[in-house]
């Protein structure tokens, strides 16, 4: 039907592409010097050549093999694009990188254009003890992409950018067929020239491919209003080393287990989603944010549930606590709209404290007003104070912006990580406080006392998403240990707490430790049996997922 | 927290209790007599003594080793109890039952109490080779609950009602946890007390189990609204015969593939499903069920269809082909209320023709006015005309009322099926024609042309189900071989058509045909897989499900 342009590439180092502009205002610096006590001198990246690579370990024969199947093209071996595809996005990957210091990168990149392609290359691999990783936009930051061989001959990134074509629309369905390599941008850009939208919107946004989210089950920023991206497969294509797995969109089906459900989440273990049948709907002829202040977190927290009891969930409800609100209050800076306003209006009230909510509105605009109007009295009665469209408009423009503040943040020395659970409404304040303590403490037995933000998220009638930002001065000797204590802390506060090892991060090579007491050792034991059946020579993306045995 | 009470038996070749006054009228009766070609004698069901079982095969030692863990009563080898457990509610279970040859009985019936029992009664069986059927309230309509031994030594009927207590209720999170054995009823009156609901109201509510609904992946009559069992499963706990797999009740969670929706369906092939942690709601303060009369089915399609993509869509919403309409219609008869105002809103109006739609609404008073209203409008827009409360009334009255309906019409010699799919809007259409022909095709072709009607419900952003009902006169010699072949051709013409081979009836035994067409050979074997992990000497629920190998 369409092919969507060639995808843009990231800067190797962080995030996002060479020349975008600093994120990171002169006065957050000062800010953030002072608090955390940052040495003075900034940390540039080294250069992309003087990043270190052992050399590769794709034999002559095998690297035919793949050519004779993919052609000239479809088989990379050089520096650029082994350090392109060497990590994914994740602290611990920049850091590393940053340093030219990566974990290890893939003995070659390989470039499948169509599914019957793609079996056959996994085939060949299999035949060689090739581990393959599966790559999308390679935004993962729990080491989903990283270039694990798990005791094979090699490793190979699978970058499925070539799978990128719009196959089919269906506009009476609303549902749409594409190449599981295509990237979120050009598949809204493609909706939305015919009115549509898939209305998912992580913040990987601008990178993500849509195959990535559907193997790391995704959650977008508005799921509260357009689900998850579990909802939004209706269908789906694996290629497998050992066969494939196709089910076509159905909008319902009561034939045995959930197939659909089984793959989307699979982080590649099973093998490669080739191909996504999606739902999709309407693009939204109005889109109404804005800006509601708690007294504290129990009532915004409160005000959410009930918005969920109520049926009047917004498309997109967030609430920060009182250090998230405080902070993004100060940082918003001087001479931002958002800044001033929402200062101004702290001021006018005599707020000390408070939590600030950004509710967002998508639809027709007849609905949005009857919604929003619905879901302001319902958020009124539990203590909510408007603070107009710019918080929400400021929110909505920035929405993007966090992962390229965290390249600014490295460069100046700061440990900043973000993470995530789910939990149900009863427990959440309890995991919220337990959660933060328990990174706090971890920082600060460092030497390294930071700051612990968070917000609630994802709204569900059983509970929602915490999402928590921490930052910390980073210990120059070994970043990476100072991280994976603060990492082990948090993971045990959250399941602790009786909550998700993670909401919409996945599980990759970050979260493992904590697999078994998510799903238990029968749980393990199911999975590794569908992963044995699928993939029995363990080529697909080793070292991600399940525990290790 | 509270044990709910004994359930209620249903009579053993048919549905419901004994004195249930009778369904069919003798208006109707007449009318099908002329239009069928009947026989006039009634043809009672056989005694209970009558029904011929072969004698039990379980061992004494094995049957000790089960009453030594389950205690005297939870072992039963009387004839009474192997009868009832001896098929599910199926035309073919009822037409052999009636005639007291079922296909086979289960050697006993045991009753764990707990999930730990149940646990290690699976292990017993494991280790003497015996065949376990989990059994619920043994509503299944496609031979789920048949006792097959699939080679084994014998089989025994897992029967959940002791499994029945209400384990937590978490009303900030609106969830409840329940032995997977309550009755959807029993569940309903513990949470109607409590103001709330879960919403769950399929055709065979009145002794349906939820443990049976999760297992089917159920889809109630209000599932365009409250959804179907599939979003209400939070958490649950699997007893399998090699392990246990105990998942929370979580809002969301990427923590790899969706295991609670891989256990979701897997009708007892994997394990004994013990518990559920589900979600609930406020029971609705309103409840405003309607009809509308629309030209024909296309025009009532299309208003359907722009209810979801409007966000509009009734909690209930049922739309009746032509034939469906006038056959109800009919059946409503002289003197009440249905067919009353119907009849004289036909008449006054003029048509001839027409489709009738049931939308219910349900909730808070306001909600349900603004609902209503705004549903209101878009169906107008499509062409639709009221008819006012009484069609609604009428079809809530009678919901659950056609499993009885079909005892009588069993009585009289009448052939009655159901079967359901799902399909995308777009094949919708296409769809209904291609297997209501399909039907009535099987049906003429053995010299029993029959009356095949469909309504289009559970209603999704991609498409809805369709329900077919059919009826012809039944050939006396082999009216099992009769109804094979129409359900052959129904199932032929469903999976050309793209639809999937069942919406909410599940697959047991009568669906396997068709289970490698709708998931792929890939998907059976990831199926396997699971199966022989979980139930590696494959005694759970042998013959369903899964295609022969």
């Amino acid at each position: 039907v369409a092919s969507s342009s060639q995808p843009a590439e990231m800067r190797w180092w962080g995030w996002g592409e060479s020349g975008h502009r600093p994120a990171l205002s002169s006065h957050t610096l000062a800010y953030l010097r002072a608090s955390l006590g940052l040495a003075g001198r900034p940390r540039p990246p080294v250069a992309l050549q003087q990043v270190r690579l052992a050399p590769s370990r794709l034999s002559e024969p095998v690297a035919d093999r793949l050519r004779a199947l993919l052609g000239p093209t479809g088989v990379a071996i050089d520096h650029r694009e082994r350090v392109l595809h060497a990590a994914g996005k994740g602290y611990p990957d920049l850091v590393r990188m940053r340093a030219g210091e990566p974990e290890g990168a893939p003995d070659a990149i390989i470039y499948p254009r169509e599914h019957e392609q793609l079996r056959r290359v996994l085939e060949v691999c299999a035949a060689a003890s090739i581990a393959v990783v599966p790559f999308g936009g390679g935004t993962s930051v729990v080491g989903g992409v990283a270039p694990l061989a798990g005791g094979h001959a090699a490793v190979v990134s699978l970058d499925t950018r070539e799978l990128r074509e719009v196959l089919e629309l269906d506009r009476q369905s609303a549902t749409v067929a594409v190449g599981a390599g295509i990237r979120a941008p050009a598949l809204e850009a493609y909706l939305g020239s015919r009115r549509l939208t898939l209305g998912h919107f992580p913040q990987s946004y601008e990178y993500v491919s849509l195959g990535g989210c559907a193997a790391t089950r995704s959650a977008g920023q508005a799921s509260s209003g357009y689900g998850a991206i579990a909802e939004m497969v209706l269908g789906l294509r694996l290629a497998a080393p050992a066969d494939e797995i196709d089910l076509p969109a159905l909008p319902a089906t009561a034939a045995g287990p959930g197939l659909r459900q089984t793959i989307v989440g699979s982080e590649g273990i099973l093998g490669v989603i080739s191909e996504l049948r999606l739902r999709v709907r309407e693009a939204p002829a109005e889109r109404r944010y804005e800006g509601v202040f708690f007294e504290n977190l129990a009532a915004g927290v409160q005000a959410l549930r009930t918005l969920t009891r109520e049926h009047a969930v917004p498309d997109v409800a967030r609430l920060s606590d009182e250090r998230e609100t405080q902070v993004s209050l100060m940082l918003a800076g001087a001479g931002t709209l958002k800044g001033e306003l929402a200062r101004a209006y702290l001021g006018a009230r005599g707020y000390r404290g408070g939590c600030l909510a950004i509710l967002g509105f998508e639809g027709g605009r007849e609905e949005v007003a009857a919604r929003r109007r619905r879901a302001r009295a319902l958020v009124r009665g539990c203590g909510a104070r408007s603070v107009g469209r710019a918080p929400g408009q400021a929110w909505l423009k920035g929405r993007f912006e966090a992962p390229y503040l965290r390249d600014d943040l490295l460069e100046h020395g700061v440990m900043v990580e973000t993470l995530e659970t789910a939990v149900q409404w009863s427990g959440l304040l309890g995991a919220h406080q337990r959660i933060t303590d328990a990174i706090a403490a971890a920082m600060a037995a460092q030497g390294t006392p930071g700051i612990v933000m968070c917000h609630v998220s994802h709204l569900y009638e059983s509970g929602a998403s915490l999402y928590f930002t921490l930052i910390a001065r980073q210990l120059e000797d070994d970043p990476v240990a100072q991280w994976r204590v603060v990492k082990q802390a948090a993971g045990d506060a959250i399941l602790a707490s009786g909550a998700t090892i993670t909401h919409h991060h996945a599980v990759g090579r970050d979260h493992r430790p904590w697999m078994e007491r998510e799903v238990g050792a029968g749980g393990i034991r199911a999975l590794k049996a569908l992963k044995s059946e699928l993939d029995p020579s363990g080529i697909m993306n080793p070292g991600k997922l399940l525990p290790e045995s």
